[in-house]
């Protein structure tokens, strides 16, 4: 499809080469996609995470991520275009949906990026939402290296709840599970718990050979982001039908389900059933999560709310809002576009640099 | 009895007045007390934690902070003595117990202390274990910052579970406490889990009004041990009958007493019942945690353990460690002298200093 359109568009040079930009800056990566105002993604570009501002060079950082992530989706977008030009020449529109978004995040952003209708810059939970529900009023729970549920209804209403940190809660996140998963482990190890498959797929999700080898990356070299990525063993010990990475599973489907209903509770919703979606990297563990995370919100909700699988990737959601800006008020016909060609662009290029894929 | 002893010594100056020290240096502090050959303890000194030699600065910090310590140590047990003299002219022995001993820290220690028998550095586990059994085989439980379980036989075989540190276990350290006390409030303030003192509680325990405030402080200005501080509100919170603080204390004992049935069982014993007795700031958080941790290792092991209360302060194994590096082996009228003189001179120089005290 993309091909196809390219041939087309080389017949007007420029004038309808019309681009919106949208990202996803979450605690270990960047993501830019770019489309055209059709929903049509063209292409996508990675780089670090922006969002530790606070830090010594974190300004630097921010500023370098957004525009390598930017720079490497132009790049994967005019690969075989045979006219030059600017990415500045077509860019209407670029929306950030940022992990710990705040004013300051925002203002380097938009010294840095330039598009003809602005920049927006959102916060994370947000984006998330838009992209989940596509706009539709209810809720989005957000399963990554942290955990919070967020929620807008038809009156633009918003609230959210969790989102308190590593430190004080984070239920059901990445950090969570992993925080429980090497305890189980070394409660295993030690003989002072329940044999489970952790004291292997722990080590084994980072190329370490055992849970000694492990203690010393995660004090020496993990980030918070590297250790939340622990999480993904319990996935691959629970499909092996381990009953302690199954039982956490389920924990922390429980949790990411209280934060829906929770934040369900705070709002009047005009339509029933509320529609509750969710991301993030939990969500991808497997079954055993979602079906506990869905059994939790059928009991305490019952008819009054409804699970959707989230309808697009997270930046999706930055896209919908660029492609707002850019005039576009986006209509199904470019939801669907953006459905098809956006995980097509995110895994192609993925393959390109494995790196890049991972938790988010 | 100090007062008695300092008279005598008075009267043949300098010759008799032999010292030894002991040294606690934790997480959070470290504790230098000077006791003469008898066990009398003479004098305290306090300074902050020389544990963290890895760090920009490290080296220079634990240098300063064992020198600090030692000096408050002097000044306090020469107060009011007409005569002068360098400390180094008494001090026979020093014995070091630091929380995460190396061999680096052990050569910046003797490279800084003096005394003429020597100065030996050991792991705070064994110094505790020292302490808490006068030197008997048997176990002891730490549960301060961390959590650890050591075992010396009558062998002299030694072993140890847990101690994973705080990313990878620690379960029922005070990191861990208050890490599941932070998890329960914040679900309560969110609506997400049962009411607690702890919302209350947590904030009070450091000075801030609510878990905002308190949310700024730990993101930004607590360290490790400044939130396994926290733990403390939990203690309080039980006190009023708060059923969560109850619960979590209870399953603190018991993450406690798994370690000590698990080292248990890695020793073969000559005597039965095995001593199993324990130290640091989890256990003051009163009776729900220690009866839990009672019940819990009487349920595991039966009439084959007994747990007995610590006979001396861990800075007090260090000292019985330094008796006997000065040629002194500690009968019965030494560790009497040790258990009622070091009481008093930590308390009272804890009173002149509140600073000073606090979790270990």
């Amino acid at each position: 499809m993309h091909e196809e359109y390219r041939e087309q568009e080389q017949g007007s040079p420029g004038s309808d080469y019309r681009l919106v930009a949208g990202t996803d800056g979450g605690q270990t990566k960047t993501v830019t996609v770019l489309a055209d105002l059709r929903g049509r993604c063209l292409g996508a570009g990675f780089s670090g995470p922006a969002n530790h501002i606070t830090e010594p060079g974190g300004p630097e950082r921010c500023r370098r991520a957004v525009r390598e992530a930017l720079e490497g989706a132009w790049r994967d977008a005019s690969r075989g275009r045979r006219e030059g030009g600017m990415l500045e020449d077509f860019l209407v529109a670029a929306a950030y949906g940022m992990s710990g978004g705040n004013d300051a995040m925002a203002s380097i952003i938009r010294s840095e990026i330039r598009a003809s209708r602005g920049v927006f810059v959102y916060h994370d939970s947000f984006t998330a939402w838009m992209a989940a529900l596509a706009g539709r009023p209810g809720i989005v729970v957000i399963g990554g290296t942290g955990s919070v549920a967020y929620a807008r209804n038809h009156a633009g209403e918003e609230a959210a709840t969790g989102g308190w940190g590593h430190l004080m809660g984070d239920e059901g996140s990445g950090y969570w599970v992993a925080f429980q998963a090497l305890s189980a482990a070394t409660r295993a190890q030690d003989g002072r718990g329940p044999a489970t498959l952790l004291v292997e797929e722990l080590p084994a999700v980072v190329g370490k050979r055992d849970l000694s080898e492990l203690h010393g990356w995660i004090y020496s070299a993990a980030g918070r982001p590297q250790y939340a990525g622990l999480a993904a063993a319990v996935g691959r010990a629970a499909a092996r039908g381990d009953r302690v990475a199954l039982d956490l599973l389920a924990t922390a489907g429980q949790h990411l389900a209280d934060l829906a209903v929770t934040v369900a509770r705070k709002l009047t919703w005009e339509e029933k059933p509320v529609l509750i979606s969710y991301v993030g990297g939990l969500f991808n563990s497997g079954d055993p999560l979602l079906s506990s995370f869905r059994a939790r919100i059928e009991q305490a909700l019952g008819n009054e709310a409804r699970v959707v699988a989230p309808r697009l990737h997270p930046v999706g959601g930055a896209l919908l809002l660029a492609l707002r800006a850019a005039g576009i008020e986006p209509g199904e016909q470019v939801l669907d576009q953006l459905e098809v060609t956006l995980p097509r662009v995110l895994e192609r290029r993925q393959a390109q640099n494995p790196a890049a894929a991972g938790h988010s």
